[in-house]
């Protein structure tokens, strides 16, 4: 049996997350809406540590302030009762017909100035609530057409958009981290860092980048068919990995945001490792110890009780894989594997200690070519110890 | 008719293309191999500017000094009595079984320092061919199995290497730059360095990034499902496009290195129109400069006249979409087409000069939210404007 | 410039096409919805042929008789008038949340039940519109996880389910042919039938396959990373292409519904050139004559002006790569290059008439193995001069 | 731990599986080639039943008649001494440049007769090896250009080729059923019967289409992002499951190869669920009976022994899903998750014994549109008892 999560598991969940409706290009909503406290309350329940929410998910963009007040105040309050913390809050700059070209990187100036206004207010109600992370997800900065958008242009305003924020976020001396959430696309044909590598590139171009860092989310990764898990491991090296969105997905395809190890479950198996457990050559090395943060959706199929199904099986499913993480980490075959594979020897300098590449040049190691290239990793026996500790049998 | 290419077109060819005998995962060679100055000769022939090349593609990897200075006299030779330059020399660090496991980041140290020295020695002969990029594409840095590799100490090892190499040509006085050739899978399951955007990340954390760059190959970005003028257009804005590697490419399957043109060709097409007209909203911005480097493969079916068939192919579609490129910008109903979907706009910095985030949070723009929600981009318009000149109705 | 499209070129389009309000999972609506009959008098305006619609796109899953009646005549009236043919018809099974889990292979058999008759009223209605083609889109038939279907269980009642529709038409002695319409996930993770293939699979099981065929949609096949015009090929080889959906589609993401021409350029010219020209080695062989009917969606960025810019640009697009099929297949290199590729030699039995496999063991053809195996056909050549006419230079 | 496979597993390898060099389109082989009869000696010890082969892993294409008869005989004799079944024997239609341009459906004549005497003749010798499937792959049937083929008559070739090579197999009174084996792309840009549903397709239109089935491999239907184990349910359906190829794939790449189970885990666990435990809703119907077989390659970085590790790999993982999935079926739990999810439901007839479409139209149920639209069928839950079940804690 799995055990119970915890507050100190650190699970969060997004409100738009289990409040998700069900309507997708093809349909329309198949569960009714509850409040926002409902969630929060219910999530608690469950066992989750922490909430998170986009303005819009708790009231309308034109609502009046004294509205808006009110309904934050009570989802505040409802969260604090619940022993629940607002870890992160992030700004909805997609849904209202006015992004339909972006926000930071809109065509129409205007629009961008409405969306800054819009992003900037939100920092201060995600430093009221006492979110230490502000994800900004620009879900409908790009194109369709290649000719519809001068990409230099683009990715000035984004920078421009950025340190505004960031620096805003320093002049108020707020304690908020900003993380980028990259994806490939969806629902724009081709959207603007598309990949962590792209959006930490972007970050490195930046004035107030120190504050400034990545959301990986495991779907939006895949969906370019690349490695969740190596995407995780670069924006740790890079310093940048400051919030993670969990979920499932099944390949490239549209955004599937299933629950978390509904996916690609081997490649779950090694994102847990590595949050768990770190780099297996760096015992001190740099770790995550952020939210575990579910981004995913409650399958349309399901009524109210598979929302809370869902969400009980991302938390589930990842205390099951730290478990077998944990295993296999610690079993003896798979430390004897490890060393056989080299794992952990490509921590170790390449050149000597003061060694220059004109000694490299002039010295002779007594390369044995031949041996080198026969020499056997056994990658896929590790790889099998993992499958055998991950279904159980290890 | 198609004009006859001319050095001034900066085209060039990899030794390695019209090279390519046709072997792949389930077939032999197709074709008999020629001397490299045969390929160079006949390039020259055909309107080429330049060559390139890896180290194994003209001399074995355990050639002796005197066949490997022979080899190498004899080509550079060639090179200069046909008029072509030798524009950029690469480093094969993935043909040879010692190099199974990768080469700057393998698990075995002592096939880094093998690989390390291998690209050194290639860095002396790309300087003493006069060539001013050295391409490297780590192919086989990466994996099948997430728990094969340590991400962290593999991007330690890929600083580690390219500041060792960047360093030397540095201390050599060469004036030469590297460029960094992204690619997601194929021949491993998994390569580090997966797109431009990764690349450029992990440049932005070398001591001696300043003449570290990229070469984005247009089917490797495609087999992730990315937009390959996108690619360029962020590594233009990073000042960092140093090199580029033109061909075609249809979705996310095998790296197919087709002709330039026989890919995605609205792609293509506003590809060249970035190379050859720049940033719409920059006239005097960053513009790339160097060669048009064709890295593509004769398809297998082809005898040796389909070797030459498909080079003069790639340049003919060049020159044709620059030709539609220039009449498709320099046409009045585009410009009109391009100002009403607000793409110079987006130049425009979103904030006034001097005006900060405080300032715009207190003033009043007037926004009219529904107008600017019901505006009419026309974005699909300047896209069959686009079609109409790519496909000679403009 | 392009001719203006008349009925004779036989376009028709879905009114839920233009009527698409640019909801999409990430935002709502951009564009305000008319009335059905005012989206099919602009069209006819436009030059288009007919229309085609699903039931609730004309009136609401639960409107009275009456209303429904009305509408519908309203609809017929417009249609009419404006000279338009309502070509076909198709069923939405999809939209309302009880075809959450599918309509035919809904796991609930009152749903499937509700579904069928669903289906069957509407191809009374479809008789009743004179249409003669019944589109069959079974886009909720899926699953996202393994074990929540019997896939044995599925395939039996889409055979039950299509043989009762189909049974029902003949009794009816209705002029109505069925197309299925496959497309491989999308709002299922998978969805039953993904390709043409398996929907010509189906149809060999079925009693009353005769009247059964295929609606490939471009996009459709392209999300699986298939070749449209091969798909084409097979469903025309098999008798059973009996409507087509054209658009625009880059390569396997969310379906993207994009303008016929705006998506895999090249593919489109393939595309039109086995519509319009059919078969090189088969003159008088399979030619498809049935409408050239248009499923896309006007992307979410534009206003109502963008609706009809973008119908006219597929019209416009059609018209034009017609225009330069034609001049690829009389242009007497093309003629050339197609023979010395063995492009119509293909259709040449293998076996000599009245041969046997006996007969062919026991001779001997002087086969010459080096030589074939150095043909060279040219395969490239041919392609450049397709790109030729393509792009207005051939 | 895993009990060691037994020849009533009925496991069997393909010899160039185990015998695969490691000769990649990047690299050149990383392993010395053993003789045929070493690796099925070795297949043997680690417990298969079967191994399978092409004419050319045996002998070379231009053998003589007694260097062939000669190397076969000692297979032969290996094989019987060591216990093993040949189960399956396939032609190799694809590495020699004749078949650049394909086998049964070269555009050259020539070729085709060449490559149908080739299959003809290996239909004899599998026969004498007491093969009882005939499996055939048309890896080089395709095109990267739509202008080279003819699909019509490509169609026709293909049809021309199968029903020639069946009707030469009654003919001689063979034992034997042929196997297509689909595969979307590679070697090739597309393959014709790129899916199982394009072969079901093809051989729907055959004269000897009854002696004619599928050879599904994982990895190929998931290139094309489809779901393999409904590959397998609607070839199971229609009959035509005779033999499969079990390995492991990563998404749309290129064709990887990896070991069972160390591609998409969870869809390996439902695949070997269907094949252990057949279809949920029909205890007593259709059921693959064949071998269990493995096409699958030992990574390019392993030596020697990672060649058998990957081979027990292999057969390890298969028993561990047969034994999870055997675990799942019998628990209660999922048993009541099914019955709420409707699966077995799903078997039940839509329409009642002897009820018409006219029945249906003019009965009424009872229906309650928002009881149904609302019903909950937990596929999530039955999702994550499936995991629970996987990963060891159900």
């Amino acid at each position: 049996m799995i055990r119970r999560p915890t507050p100190g598991d650190r699970f969060s969940f997004g409100l738009w997350t289990v409040g998700w409706l069900g309507v997708d290009p093809f349909g329309t909503a198949t569960r009714p809406a509850l409040d926002p406290w409902e969630y929060a309350g219910r999530l608690a329940e469950l066992g989750a540590w922490g909430i998170t929410f986009h303005d819009d998910d708790v009231f309308p963009l034109d609502a009046p302030e004294a509205v808006k007040d009110e309904r934050v105040t009570r989802l505040k309050r409802a969260a604090d009762k619940a022993g629940l913390v607002i870890e992160m809050v992030t700004t909805n700059t997609f849904t209202h017909p006015v992004f339909k070209d972006g926000a930071l990187t809109a065509n129409d100036r205007s629009v961008r100035r409405f969306a800054l206004r819009k992003v900037l207010r939100n920092v201060d109600l995600a430093a009221a609530m006492g979110a230490s992370t502000f994800v900004m997800w620009g879900g409908r900065e790009g194109s369709e057409y290649d000719g519809s958008k001068d990409v230099h242009a683009a990715m000035e305003r984004y920078r421009e958009g950025l340190d505004t924020v960031a620096g805003y976020i320093k002049d108020q001396g707020y304690d908020l981290r900003i993380a980028l959430e990259p994806k490939p696309n969806e629902p724009r044909g081709d959207i603007f860092l598309p990949t962590v590598g792209h959006a930490l590139a972007l970050i490195a171009e930046l004035e107030h980048g120190d504050i400034v860092g990545l959301n990986p989310e495991t779907g939006h990764e895949q969906m370019a068919g690349l490695n969740y898990t190596h995407a995780l491991g670069q924006a740790l090296w890079s310093g940048k990995l400051f919030h993670i969105d969990l979920n499932g997905q099944r390949g490239p395809k549209y955004d599937q945001d299933l629950v978390f190890g509904h996916g690609d479950l081997m490649s779950a198996f090694f994102t847990v490792d590595l949050l768990e457990n770190g780099f297996p050559g760096y015992p001190d090395g740099p770790r995550y110890t952020g939210a575990r943060h579910f981004d995913y959706k409650p399958s349309r199929t399901e009524h109210m009780d598979g929302v809370w199904e869902s969400a009980e099986a991302c938390m589930a499913s990842y205390l099951m894989l730290a478990e077998k993480a944990r295993a296999f980490r610690a079993d003896p075959r798979v430390q004897e594997a490890m060393d056989r594979a080299g794992v952990t020897e490509l921590a170790k300098p390449t050149l000597d200690e003061g060694e220059t590449a004109a000694d490299l040049l002039a010295g002779d190691d007594g390369f044995d070519l031949d041996r080198a290239a026969t020499r056997h990793p056994g990658f896929v026996r590790l790889q099998q110890l993992a499958l055998e500790h991950l279904i159980g049998l290890g």
